[in-house]
């Protein structure tokens, strides 16, 4: 897979435009847990990649969950006694409260008051609201429909990228995270990988637990994984910790970040925020982390029509796929090594690795030390306080003079 | 047992004046490691509570340790030439050196002097001093008595509560080890409990050598202990924690401290203070810790006749107990839980646990990702930041909707 | 063997100063890894040490590496057309390339400028260069030469002692070491000792390789061990710590560095610096550590002719002498005893062991309640936050009192 440039980041303009363009164009549907809108937004995802499209139907057990009922609409609005869309879907799919059920009424202010939601300090923002799971008997059933992909690599165990695809008119959350995951997705399929990917387009929630329950038994492949969400705006990358909490995810994107230039905060894992509630229940606890920047809900634009077009940036988008990408080049490229002349150090001079003692000289010397076969590169990139970039070169310089040699990989 | 009120704290006042008698009705005697000072001590405590008085005979050997003589004063005093009494028993017990042999001679002030001690920096205070283990021959055999309560819980495993109660007219040292030891026995007697508890009131040193000689067969029922001591003065709480370092007494008591507000410190374990070195010598290594306010040593009126009446405060001997109740609280409530519904989050909202995302919600997301049956309440409430009550709160409810089950305790 | 005095430090100056003299003899021979100069010093260090003098012909193949032809020189210089002598050997062995081919040639500047090397910053420096291991077919095979000395203790484990003496008119690189190293087997050699002693005086890099590869039997009777290097310089003294990181040794040196009330740091193993790189390697992993002032390279002085003998001062040598006396007296007297009396403490009293509660008697509870058998009395010390020493003439008079007994070595 493409790895990161000599500066350890990709130049983020170019895939960050792509990304945005694809939001731009995703932005007017309007999505829900199922329906229509969901589906369509697929198909344009489909435009980019080979994605298998999953229905599963409405009233499917899922764990201790039930696939919902169907949820399509095609307008919705309020009218004043002299005939006026005061409030109109046509202008905002976040207008209705989404998985409402039908309705034609005429109504007093005060009988339609406590369906109304405003933002008190923002009037002229339109909150998000769903009633995904209450009671709405005036739904059909139908299903719910998600995206898979599988990227076969050379080992079996894979890497999961999920990402929430669920949500109506809102950019960071998470068309931004359905773009990078898209254009990762293209990067990989072009490049030889060693690992597996798969890549999950799903709703929030059910679609994670839908997947979980659907697919247990490709649960003992998945080796490291990564949940993206809000990745568009302008906060500091966030990356939180699996429940792990020392995964070789959680290693390799704190060390990705830490060497970024980029600001940043590591987190410890907690029991909500996106779809790793589910990948990191008790009963699986994969390693997966989340990848984002604002983390969900501390931000005033979090689940309102202020979440759009302007609040995403392309450079911003840019710069989290790089990281992720990075992050992924890391695993692909970490591995256990045994010094092959263990006994004192060999002699560089006779091997022309030896020139003056530098960085590249000192990696080399640091690979030796430590590859006894209980340290993987990145253990030694810690260790030794440099970039994995250049640990990696010295242990492709040391296998190269056949000082070195992989540990097989079980 | 009683628990903590909704603020984490019991109001302090009324169980603190409660105490404060308790002290006064005990100040005035005078108390040694043996004899019938602490006879009448025991006395007065069973008025309060159903307490066994133990007697065990001079000379009796308790490992390293032989039970001493035994100690009864009526009357001691200097009389100066004229026949007025300048250091006067009557005035107070701390005139004479606790366990010394009777004398009646006269002498000059020069022959006197190396009998006297006195306070350089304090004139008015007068010291307190013993001459326990020396040779006093002209004491009379006897026996060395102690006060035991047992309250059988619902298991056999044991908390241990332990105060000296030997020292003459001092009030921090350790009447407030005793007055508090005694209002909770009161407390816990009055409700039901899971474990076991055994109350000792016994001389210092000694006296816990002794009921560790006696019972040995008992120890190995000790779950959790702690010592008593030094709990009416005006300084922060110390809780010193058990040699083990991290045993569920010294997790609980910091627990409490952290929430509770007040001005503390914990400290670790180090071999010197008061009882908890013999309970934490190497051979027993028991899981107690020592709640003091001021360390044993460390203020100026420590062994002196200013640790009298006016140096401790109902207030603080009030809030001492309260500490000590509500870590005995959270060790009671203290359970390991196994999530019913491991894979993926149960559905909250159908059985109506799901409100918004407040603190109760997450407490019910922490309980459920973290009780895979390697993390009690305690840890959930650490990795979580919440206070022990949420959690345990947390607990309850999903246990009632059959979402978590208690793991069978040993 | 010696131990510290009272303040815990060995007054510096006496034998400072005869380190200083050693070294002032030794200075203006012209070593090499190979040849005369390093023989003609060995023979030096016979004058105070039984040292036994190993040579291992030229072609030997010692793991990796090949021991290099003898390298000996009788006079070089650069004459003008004059026939003056502008750079002159006579003057500084250091302004020959160490083994280097023999040339006699005619040349223009030009042609001689590329062979010439020279310090910018420092003109009338004159930088130390060796062409060890290129190809110099000119030179004549002999052997490589290194000091050897055993001093059998007690037991049959050992403390390595090593420094490497390979380098011309350098002090504090290593004349120091080779100094400090000397006067250390002097003082050991008078009395007696648990561990069994070996001092190397090698030449860098290849010497160690060649004991290693020689002595592969030996090496597992290596316990603990110190490279010394760089102890004469003014800056604060560095301990760096083994590969292993908290072996005896790495806890000794820090124990006694911590409170000699000197400045030091205490850094952490990396693979370059000294000849720990080659006892450090993973094949080996032997828990040595380095003790030096300066670290290797990190001083305008270093490999050029300024590390002289005014750079190097006779206290400063002292002091390095007593920090590495002092870990060694550590580790000597280090052991684990077992409390004979656990259950319960012992009376002291009895004993007169009991005085009133001070240093001495703290340090007497510390070492009873933690002798149970898995802590050694370093442990005592750090865990009791006091000098060892303290602990050890606790353990000493606890040992006289049957109240502990070692446990047996291995």
């Amino acid at each position: 897979m493409n790895g990161p440039d000599k500066d350890g980041i990709m130049s983020p303009s170019r895939t960050g435009r792509e990304i945005y363009e694809l939001i731009q164009e995703l932005y007017p549907i309007c999505r829900s847990i199922t329906g229509n809108g969901f589906r369509q937004s697929m198909e344009i995802l489909q435009r980019h990649l080979p994605l298998a499209i999953q229905e599963v139907p409405s009233g499917t057990k899922v764990f201790d969950w039930t696939v919902p009922k169907e949820w399509n609409i095609r307008d919705a609005y309020v009218k004043n006694a002299e005939g006026q869309r005061l409030i109109d879907f046509r202008k905002s799919n976040l207008h209705v409260v989404g998985h409402s059920v039908p309705i034609r009424q005429t109504m007093s202010l005060e009988e339609l008051r406590p369906h109304l939601f405003t933002l008190p300090q923002h009037a002229d923002w339109i909150p998000y609201k769903t009633s995904y799971y209450e009671e709405n008997g005036d739904l059909d059933s139908g299903s719910l429909t998600y995206g898979e992909l599988y990227l076969p690599g050379n080992e079996q165990e894979e890497i999961l990228i999920s990402c929430h695809a669920c949500h109506p008119s809102l950019c960071n959350d998470n068309l931004s995270g359905v773009g990078i995951a898209t254009m990762l997705a293209k990067q990989i399929s072009l490049t030889a990988h060693r690992y597996s990917y798969r890549f999950l387009f799903i709703p929030g929630t059910i679609g994670a637990i839908t997947w979980l329950a659907r697919n247990e038994d490709k649960i003992p492949n998945i080796r490291h994984g990564l949940v993206l969400a809000g990745l568009g705006d302008s906060s500091k990358i966030t990356y939180k910790r699996s429940r792990l909490g020392d995964a070789d995810i959680d290693r390799a994107a704190s060390h990705v970040l830490q060497n970024s230039g980029l600001a940043h905060q590591i987190v410890d894992f907690d029991p909500y925020g996106y779809d790793e509630r589910q990948y990191c229940s008790p009963g699986f606890n994969l390693a997966m982390g989340c990848l984002s920047r604002a983390p969900s809900g501390t931000y005033p634009e979090y689940h309102t029509s202020a979440d759009d077009l302007d609040f995403i940036k392309p450079d911003r988008l840019g710069e989290s796929l790089c990281i992720v990408s990075e992050a992924l080049h890391l695993l692909e490229s970490n591995r256990t090594y045994m010094n092959m002349n263990p006994k004192c150090e060999p002699q560089l001079g006779k091997r022309g690795l030896y020139s003056s003692i530098g960085e590249a000289e000192r990696a080399l010397l640091w690979v030796l030390n430590l590859s006894d076969g209980s340290h993987d590169l990145l253990d030694i990139a810690e260790k030794a306080g440099m970039r994995f970039t250049s640990v990696q070169e010295a242990a492709a310089r040391l296998v190269h003079s056949q000082l070195l040699r992989p540990l097989d990989i079980p």
